[in-house]
């Protein structure tokens, strides 16, 4: 019983890493279609999504599966509710690159950010998938050195996104509203990927250290 | 012992109720911040959203107690992982009130929404509003005509998003990028709130009608 369980542990585990692979392709394609006005590359980032939504859903009804089964308590009955708010936390970092890429879509054959922001955007982005293949390979091996790499990833998003605006709201800033409705959005959009990302390796790492109570809670 | 799980049940239930009940207090403190900009009042939002996150952490130990100590199946399973969602979803509401009532804070004393716009954000306040409350009476009592009555106030806050982003990119926009930017995020942070709401009244929905995975399940 004890075997299958830590079995199904591990597939559990297994399952997540796979959203995050996932989520890594989608940010990938997201930001470079977002830089590169590539629109074909926008759908089909738009037409994955369903695909993040549909692994989610299945691992949250192995994992609820579990709990009836198994009953698990202490530690294990953690790293079962721990993986639900993974999922969900994985689920939204796929809504934000669709929504990277809807960006890019909708204002095609335009750029969808004027040229004095693309440098800071690609930083962003790059930041952005940086943080999603540490979040895959931290999922996958748990070594939680990585946990503090996606923190100082994020560091470097948050001084980014208020550069962003303050570019905007500056002096040199020529955009016309749409470029400052896309910059505003794709910014908070980058940031937001970036938060659930240190969210998840939170609470990986409170899992790994024993504070179970911070590894399910609800905060980000 | 059957008892003593369903009176947990029900502590559960009113937790959440109580959660909604500081959402609501800070959507309607906020909105009205946000219109008047009265700062003092924004300040209270944004103390008092600590509470709303201490509170939902709270239920949410309470909640993995229960599966512990009662091992629950079926549908008392999916009513517990269920209250695990909303608690979530209840917390980034209180969050997006924060956030609106940020926006008010940082402008003062400068209105943070310019004349033209200041309409469709009263309105839009006024559904977040509306449909809170009724997100708490729905907790409360689990009438689920509630539910419907959140999915029209729903619609009603997309068209009102959709017509901000009509609005500003429009040839009589006179905003600078400060106003486009305030717009964009107001607009952004109303239309989430609402979201979630809708979020967890369908939950609520699907637990009423049996959809016990529907319920559970990790999209909005």
């Amino acid at each position: 019983m004890r075997e299958v369980f830590q079995q199904e542990l591990q597939d559990v585990q297994e399952r997540l890493t796979e959203i995050a692979g996932l989520v890594e392709s989608a940010i990938t394609r997201a930001t470079q279609a977002f830089s590169d006005s590539d629109v074909a590359l926008a759908e089909e980032v738009i037409a994955d999504d369903a695909k993040i939504d549909e692994a989610a859903n299945s691992l949250d009804e192995i994992a609820i599966d579990i709990l009836a089964r198994q009953a698990p308590v202490a530690r294990d009955l953690r790293v079962v509710v721990t993986a639900l708010r993974v999922s969900s936390s994985l689920e939204r970092m796929g809504d934000m690159a669709e929504h990277i890429a809807q960006l890019a879509r909708q204002r095609f054959p335009e750029k969808v950010v004027p040229k004095g922001l693309r440098g800071t955007f690609k930083q962003m982005g790059a930041h952005d998938v940086a943080m999603s293949q540490k979040l895959t390979r931290l999922l996958a091996t748990e070594d939680i050195a990585l946990a503090a790499e996606i923190r100082d990833e994020d560091d470097a998003v948050d001084e980014l996104h208020a550069s962003v605006f303050d570019f905007v709201l500056g002096e040199t800033w020529k955009g016309n509203p749409i470029d400052t409705v896309d910059a505003t959005l794709a910014s908070r959009y980058h940031e937001r990927f970036a938060d659930h990302a240190v969210s998840i390796a939170k609470k990986v790492e409170y899992l790994a250290t024993g504070d179970w109570a911070g590894a399910s809670s609800v905060t980000v």
